[in-house]
């Protein structure tokens, strides 16, 4: 940890008028959409006051909590900040939503220098602001455990992808690659130190706004982020459609080291969570303009099954066709892996 | 604490679901505002989407975390959920806004039984409606220390209240009463119990909505809300608006049970936090019609000071007229009381 004061030797309210001055001249350099939020009333007041936005809002709220979602020996402060914007514009990304604000929540322990949490907001706003959110505002309250909570809008311009949309015929498709992030959780877990491409998996994690917006536009008919695991999300997204899913495991799209790791008996492509890549639920008619919105998108786009009559259940097939079996298939906040 | 299952016993995710069903049935027999945010799609889904609102857009953020903010033992679980969200929906309150929509993030003990968190999200939706707010979703967390974390989101339909408007001798205007709220937290920590009138000023805070957009309309020109104590957000409104404050110690408004104690020798009123009141700045022409204002609010409105030229500090005058000494001063989440 780097040195320097604390909250409590530097005093909270300075800090925090210093912080406000900050994200009020970020605000004016900050690359825009045309649904980037327009602060009338800046933080540091009791509200933020925004202009009239246009568009449906879509709003989220997800948090970041130490030692359950990730631990401080993992991540240094501006990738916790990074980390817990991108959890939040992924819940957007799922929509088709373009975002337009976040509001973050940190509560900190008191012994941690200012320093650390200055990193952590920076992280914040340089993730809102790649996504072309601005960060209007937040709170900082003492607490034993360092969390961050963020709330992330956005604008509808088009359809809204729900997870009820999908219907018995449809492909599924997953942007990116999935497992790395579970894969890099493992190394940790084990003691050891992940590769740089596993650690970036979990450390700076991609919403894939524009694979969003842009399947949105091209008909997607429903999708949902993979945070909980490929299986267990599947699984929400099949309950709420009213179908079943054949999976082929030989196409989950993985990284080498993940697929040489899952080739040997794990599966941490088909139930890691933490990716935040998107799972989307296409008509047939959109398979064949796949690479073209992977082009417009910057990500892959890869079909790995497709919906099946609801009777069918899940199913994760084997090479040959057979089914496999998969242990782990998500997480439960309040009993661990399942 | 009630018995019953934990969330770890009834699994996640089918209290969620069963959460969100109970959300959207609430969602429909809400009583309205023209400003209650109108659902496109309800939670149980990556976000929740809303119809496009009128009207600037005011947010805050704001959190109780348990032994910074309140004990377990103190508050019941619905009034928790009460009191953080009537803690959110009073920085719209200070802004003139209309409440529309309310998100909760919950961190809870996985020991805590399952009934306990319904309750208190029940306590957080009451709230939420009570306001014309709809509580539009959330997000539940594992964590060691219980938290409520509120988003509220409101219109500001006429001229928006900032902390940075009040101008050399404008009248300096309360709600409600002082002090109340932090005689009971005195009462609690003190090892005894406190009245049902002060522990109803801790536990059921009422967000001033009513006098916020009654005095915004009838040219207030500036406001906060008391959360950290008269004398403190008096700082901060004085130090946003460049003036200084003349306050008179007898005009407080105060209830009888604390007006005793500050008889005899507390400053329960003028330095006390968390009663959630607001004070405003308007001009002396204003001042006519506040018995108006406030039989249309609902609330009492006192005069007590004014605003004074920047040089002459904020001062607490006693009857004689000579200033009052007052040790605490606020509080900061990270050094305790000042």
């Amino acid at each position: 940890l780097a040195d320097g004061p604390t909250l409590g030797e530097l005093g909270e309210h300075p800090f925090l008028r210093a912080l406000c001055a900050r994200i009020r001249a970020r605000a004016e350099r900050v690359p825009r959409t045309r649904h980037t939020a327009q602060l009338l009333v800046p933080p540091g007041d009791d509200c933020a006051v925004l202009a009239p936005s246009a568009g449906k809002l879509a709003v989220t709220i997800d948090a970041l909590v130490e030692d359950v979602h990730f631990r401080r020996a993992w991540l240094d402060a501006a990738e916790i900040g990074r980390r817990a914007v991108a959890v939040s514009l992924s819940d957007l990304a799922a929509m088709g939503a373009v975002p337009a604000w976040t509001l973050v929540g940190v509560m900190v322990p008191p012994e941690l220098p200012a320093s650390f949490l200055d990193e952590l907001l920076d992280g914040c706003a340089t993730a809102s602001e790649q996504a072309g959110a601005l960060m209007i505002g937040g709170n900082l309250t003492a607490a034993g455990a360092l969390t961050v909570t963020v709330t992330a809008a956005g604008a509808v311009e088009d359809r809204v992808l729900c997870r009820g949309g999908a219907a018995v015929g449809d492909a599924l498709v997953v942007t990116g690659t999935l497992g790395g992030a579970a894969a890099a959780v493992a190394a940790w877990s084990a003691g050891t130190a992940p590769s740089a491409e596993l650690r970036a998996r979990f450390t700076a994690p991609a919403p894939r706004i524009a694979a969003g917006v842009a399947l949105a536009r091209a008909g997607a008919r429903a999708a949902i982020d993979v945070s909980d695991g490929l299986l267990a999300d599947l699984g929400h997204l099949c309950a709420a459609s009213g179908v079943g899913a054949r999976i082929e495991r030989a196409r989950l799209p993985r990284l080498t080291e993940v697929a040489a790791l899952d080739a040997a008996g794990s599966d941490f492509a088909a139930s890691g969570g933490e990716d935040y890549e998107l799972l989307l639920a296409c008509p047939q008619a959109l398979v064949a303009r796949l690479d073209e919105l992977a082009n417009e998108s910057g990500v892959a786009l890869t079909v790995i099954g497709r919906c099946v009559a609801p009777a069918d259940g899940i199913v994760l097939c084997d090479e040959s066709g057979a089914p496999h079996d998969v242990r782990a298939s998500g997480f439960d906040h309040f009993a661990g892996r399942a």
